[in-house]
Formats: C-alpha cells, structure tokens, sequence
C-alpha cells in the first residue's frame, strides 16, 4: 500500500485538475437542452477509465443516457467488484444563490464547490483514481473491478432496469460497491446497509355527482372527506402502528446486533424536535426514532384534498376527497402485496353511503445487505484504517430503487460506503465536496479492496 | 272579500303592467355599478306604497342600500303584521343563457319571466297591491300593516340586524310575514316554520416547520394529515351521529305532531338517490331523511387540505393540514356554544406530535316558530281557501339569518308564506314566476290577514 499511497500524494494537483474538468460539463439530465453535455460527460469518463487502465471501455447505449462499462479481470480466483455511480447531476436553479458559479468549480477553504461535486462525480471519480493509482504504483488490482457509471440517476434512472437485465453477464460480480451515501458527519464514517422500499396509492372517495348545498341536503347523504378520514384514520393505531391487516407479516424483528448498533448512533430527539420544529417526535410504540426512520416500515398520508379550499366558508358538501398514500417498506415486504393490502383495508373500512376507488402508483422493493455480512465488516475495517475512526452501520430511510434492483438482479450483495458529508449542499445551490474526504477517500478504497480480496464469496 | 276579489279581478292587467316596471330596474346588490339601480328600484317602491294608501312611508338609510319603511296602523286593538320582503336581485350571468333579457320582463306561458321576478319582486309586490285592494275596495284592512323592504337580501343583509335593533319601536309587530320561500310544487302550498342555524369552524393541524421527506423522518414525526383525520374521524360515529359531547343537549326531541307532518311530505328516497348520484342516502340513526334535512343538526366538514396535491407522488410529510367545518343548527342550539363544544372536542382528540389551531368562523341562530302556533294554522287556513289544497308545513335545512335576527329583535312570530316553485330559476338563468300563483297568492294574503285580524297575540 505505501506505493498507492505516495502515488496518489504525488498525483494529487493533476487529479484535482481533472476532476475540475468533469465538473466543468453541465451534465443535467433532466433538462433536454444538456443532453449534449451529458453525453460528453459520458466520453469523458471513457476516455478517463481507458487512461486508468481498465479494458473494454465503452459506453452501452439506453434509450436515454448512455452507461459507462469498463473492466480489469486479472486478479483471477479473487472476487469481482462492480462500482456503481453517475455522472449526470441535479439543475442549479436558483442560479442567484450560488457564490461562484456551478459549472465553474472553485476550491475554497478545503471545500471544492461545483454542480455535481458531492452528488456523485468526485466520488465517482475517486474510484476511477484509485484503480489507476494501483495500476499505476502496483502494476495490478488486488480483485477484478467493473465499472458501470449511469447518466440517468436523477432522473430515477429509468432505462438501467432494464440495461441490468439485458447486461447480466457483463456485469456478473460478487459485490456492489457504491460511493453515493453520506458520512454521519465529518470524521465518522458510515456504511449504508439498508434502503427502505415504496409502495403508493391513492384513494379517492365520491359522494353525490356534484358539490351539494349542505342546508338542504346535509343530514341526508354521506359526506365524502368524513367518509376519507374515517378510512385514513383507521390506518394506524392510536401508538403510531400500521393498522392494516398482514402489513407487518414480512417484516422480520430487528436483531439485537442491529439495535445495539443503532442505539450507538449519535442522536438527540430533543435536538431533532427544535430542529424540525415539532412538539415531540411520534411513531410506533416499542422502536426507538432512530430504528422507526430506517428500519421500521411507515404509512404515510402525503396530501390530502376535498371540497371547498378557498378563502371563507362555502357551505357545501364535497363531491369527492381524495388522498395520497406512500409506505416505506423494510425486509421482505413486497410493494405489489402491500399495496393490495391496503387496498383491501380501505374497501373494509369505507363508509355506507359513499363509492371508492383505490389507484396503485409507485412500486419499490426495500434492500438490505445482512449486518454481519463480511463485504460489510470489511468495508468497516477500511474506514478505520484511513479515517482512524470507527465506521457506523446506517439504514437510510429513503427509497435508491435502483440500488434494489442492481442486488436483486446482479444476486450480490451491496455495500454502501459513501464519502460525501450532509451539510454539502446536493440538490442545492453552493454544492462543495470536502477535500479531506477526497484523501481520506481515496486510501479508504485502496484499504477496501485489499480486504475485498481476502474473502471468499 | 267579494269586493276584495272583483277589485283584484278588474285591476289585474294594470298591475302586471306595474309589476313589469319595478322588475326593469337592475337592482342588482352585488355589483356596485348597480348602485344607482338599487336606490331607483327603492325610490319606484316607495311610491308604490303611497299609491296603495300606506302612510308614514320613507326611505330608512343605512350603511348600504336603503330600506323601506310605510304603515296603516287604523285597525284599532287588531293584530300588527310587519311585512318583510327585498327589492335586490342576484346578478344575471351567464348572460347567453336567457331567453329573454333578464331586465325586459316577458309573459309566456302563464309565466312571468325576469330577473327578480320570483326573487323576490313579485312576491313583495302582491303583498302591496293586496294591501292597495283592500284600502281601495273596503276603505280599510282588517289588521294593522307595516312593511320593512329591504335592498340587500343578496348580500347578506348586512346592514339590516343594526337597523331593527335602532327601529324596534317603528318596527313593532305581532307577527312577521315573509313571502321569500317556495311552495312544494304546483298546487301544494308550503308553509315554512323552521330554518336552521349555522356554526363554522376551522381546524389547522401543524407539525413541522415545513414540508419533510418521508424516507429520511418518516417513523419518527407525527403526520398532520394523520392527525387531522383522527380529529375529524371522531366527530361523528358510524351512524353518522354527531359525537361532540354536548352537541345534541339543547336539541328538542321532535314532537309526535312535527314527525306525522313530516312523514306525510311527498318523499321518494329512491328518486332522491337517483338524482343525486348516490349509492344511498346515510345520515343519524333514528330519523327519516326528511327529518335529517330538516330538523336535526348536523355537522359537515365543507373542505381539507395538506400537503402534495398535484399530479403524481410527491413523498412528503406535511407541514400543514386543514379542514373547514360547518353545523346546521336547530332548537335551542347556540352558534357560539356549539363552536365552543368542537373546539374543545377537537383539542381533545388532536393526537399526539401535532399542533392544533382552531378558528371560529360563522355564527347563524336556528328559528322556528312552534308548529301549533294560530298564526301559522290561520295561514294554513289561508292557503286551503284560495287554493283548494292543504298546505304542507315544512322546515328549510338551509340557513337565512336574518328571519332568525327579525324573529329574535322584534320578539315576534316567523310566517314564512312563499308563492314561487321550486323550478322557478332563482340564482340562475331565465328566472320565472308563475302568474296562476300571482293571482291564488294575492287571494291568499286577503284571507290570511281576515285570518290574523281573529287571533290575539
């Protein structure tokens, strides 16, 4: 490792400057006026994997963006690595705020500020550098890498389905490894071990063919927002719990290891309250916040709508309500079934004197990687080397559909090991990646690998 | 009444000439440009009544419109009747709509078409010229008369409650008599002796400072959505009895008279159903739908709001959730109280993690005049003579605040007397009134003051 580590010392201005330029393409995906940029993004990187070294460079075409492939596959009776990420990046607007401009990256204070900087491209291109950097110094990689770099993430990466599908054998590895997560904070790395899956619907529940007068008919006819809320209601107990029967069924209970590692997690539910602003916290009884937000399935209301919703009073009785419905899944919940079982709830619990109609909307499995899992332990053993520090496992909350998809497909499993920080502004203005964890990061790859090609998959 | 009726008989052609050019004058109370109109159409009334041989007529001004004022007060130790009616109309758009201009009042079919014809022109205008019949063919009225014609029924009426509290003593009476209501249909008569009050109220739950992803906090906060469906879930239960403690304590129980009357109302719950579109009536347990409408309380949640409500999925958890909510009120009900009772009901239902807020909104009292009261009796007595029909007594589930405000102020008996049909387009395009009634209603009121002039007060 030492010659790793003083080539990336050595190497590091001329990176930088390299990185500045991947930075410089205005690569945003979801507007059509970019798409140029975001193709040149994808020649860049190209061009970037071939001068690293890996072989069968190209880009595999989708009906949208294209995807970046490339390979080495000389380490032979070692695991292979698959790196995921994307190069394309989230608008600016609004443009007014940012202090330099995005598209022009600009090093200040350790802090590299440019569109795209945290969220994915530096840690994209750490990966890149490493593998050059061990080819360079070693002459060799310690496992069989692939790279598979999208351009197509923020716009929910619509057309790698089906390209990880098509593109099985190509990408067969043993481990997923993804740099697109964050730290706990600076100097405490964290491991994501788990995504919470979705599952949406949506229920409308109609009344008379029209708004009615409700002098002369209320008393008459059922009204259709007390006929919602009595279903939206009777979706979870008084103590926060999903009420719907079967909601839990496939949700294992969490084991005692995960609880302790959770309970490490630095967390104030009295600083999270002023935070937020709210009262108190609130969820299902037995759980603590921390292990209700990533790894407890949830139920939520996200809108609701009905009637008159105008300034003043209109003494009507609606014609129709309506409300939007997302959970977050854990475990082996599947988003099909829970959606049916929800909509089986709402049929049960929906007032006389009203018709309802439940829609099916969004569908996402939930993903876990099991705790004990030695890519994992692994990855933990990394961190402490480079950052000197212990890494914290996490499960996040939120809904990558697309990292589900990638281990249900690719059967391995993933590995999470995210090297941006929370306060760097992805999806806003003043974006910046902060370079101590792009040495840190970098050494912490290196280290990875290494303990990668001790394992037997 | 034979002198009475041959002078209607001789007079009516003149008249309707007369009544056509009150109803040419725009007096259309919600659009300033009309200001002069409605003053105009004050102005042609006033002479009208002093034409018929009233005294003492003038224009009572107030803040807005003005309001008629003229008496004959020569029938010593009989009954005082205050007249009360309104020369405002609603506006006239959708202006494409008419058949006719809705101010070049046309007769076709038997039909009197204009705006304000059945709204309520011709009905104030029958109740002038009966009382010119009477004068000109008898030399006298069996009752004493007072008439209070206001110019701002359309728009609430907002100046007149302060006007009958300053007028008390001129505006003195025994009974109230409003010709402002429709009939059951052609040849039923409706005597209408109770309409409904009116308690509103808004709820606004908030957790969060704003809007939260639902992946990241999702578990850990409480929904505003879901909280406010808990609340508004509570207020009824599932016989669609409202549940606020309190709600129904100073609710009479209607009497055994009150429900045979209703009962024998032309009702058809299947038409009811078929015409409004829904899979069956609902409404408290107990009560025929008449009675619902009519004479019981209900409470009705008129609109809600919180979070995404456009296309799609957005995975929020709101900040905000709100709903507006309004009772029709009965008996002995107090606006002031009821709002008082749910809103104590709300913040004791409102669950944990949230905040609550509760607005007042509307205030409007319930009236009825007792149904075995001699004056409604005589009117029914009234009707069976010049019709030929038993007329029906009927409640209004609707709200009209100001009989409430007339019968209260003036601590006097409501006789809600109307000649128009249900189909005779008020509010709305090619509005119509229908003569048979003009010439049966002004028989009519000749009986019913002959009637009244009987009774003691």
């Amino acid at each position: 490792m030492e010659k790793y580590l003083s080539y990336l010392k050595k190497s590091r201005e001329e990176q930088l400057e390299e990185l500045k330029e991947l930075l410089r393409i205005p690569s945003i995906s979801a507007l059509s006026e970019h798409r140029q940029d975001v193709r040149a993004a994808a020649e860049w990187l190209k061009e970037a994997l071939k001068k690293a070294g890996l072989e069968h460079v190209e880009l595999l075409e989708t009906a949208g963006n294209p995807v970046i492939y490339g390979d080495w596959l000389h380490a032979e009776g070692k695991p292979t690595v698959l790196v995921y990420g994307h190069y394309d990046v989230q608008p600016v607007d609004p443009l007014e705020l940012w202090e330099t401009p995005p598209f022009e990256p600009s090093i200040r204070e350790g802090r590299l500020y440019a569109r795209g900087s945290s969220d994915d491209k530096a840690q994209v291109f750490m990966h890149i550098k490493a593998v050059e950097a061990l080819l360079k110094s070693t002459g060799s990689l310690p496992v069989n890498i692939k790279f598979c770099i999208e351009g197509e993430e923020e716009v929910g990466s619509r057309n790698l389905p089906s390209l990880l599908e098509h593109e099985q054998e190509r990408l067969a590895c043993d481990l997923l490894l993804i740099s697109d997560t964050s730290m706990l904070e600076k100097g405490k790395p964290a491991i994501c071990y788990g995504l919470r899956g979705l599952a949406g619907l949506e229920v409308i529940v109609k009344g008379a063919k029209g708004d009615l007068h409700s002098g002369l008919y209320g008393g008459a006819v059922a009204n259709p927002i007390q006929a919602l809320s009595k279903i939206l209601a009777s979706l979870h107990d008084d103590e926060g719990r999903v009420a719907v029967e079967g909601f839990y069924d496939r949700v294992e209970a969490l084991e005692e290891e995960e609880r302790v590692s959770m309970a490490s997690i630095p967390f104030s539910q009295e600083k999270l309250e002023q935070e937020l602003g709210v009262p108190s916290l609130f969820g299902e009884a037995g759980y603590s916040p921390v292990e209700r937000m990533w790894a407890r399935p949830t139920l939520e209301i996200n809108g609701i709508s009905g009637g008159f919703q105008g300034e003043g009073t209109k003494t009507v009785i609606p014609a129709k309500a309506s409300a939007k419905i997302t959970c977050r899944l854990v475990s082996n919940q599947d988003p099909a079934e829970i959606q049916q079982l929800i909509a089986q709830h709402v049929r049960k619990y929906t007032p006389k004197g009203v018709f309802v109609e439940v829609m099916l909307t969004d569908q996402g499995h939930p993903f876990v990687t099991p705790l004990h899992h030695p890519a994992l332990q692994a990855a933990a053993k990394a961190y402490e080397t480079a950052y000197g520090a212990t890494a914290a496992f996490t499960r996040m909350g939120g809904s990558i559909p697309i990292v589900e998809a990638f281990g249900r497909i690719l059967q391995a499993p993933v590995v999470l090991m995210g090297f941006s920080l929370p306060e760097e502004n992805f999806h806003a203005p003043n974006e910046f990646f902060t370079l101590d964890n792009y040495d840190k990061g970098l050494v912490t790859i290196g280290y990875y690998l290494q303990e990668v090609a001790k394992l037997a998959f």
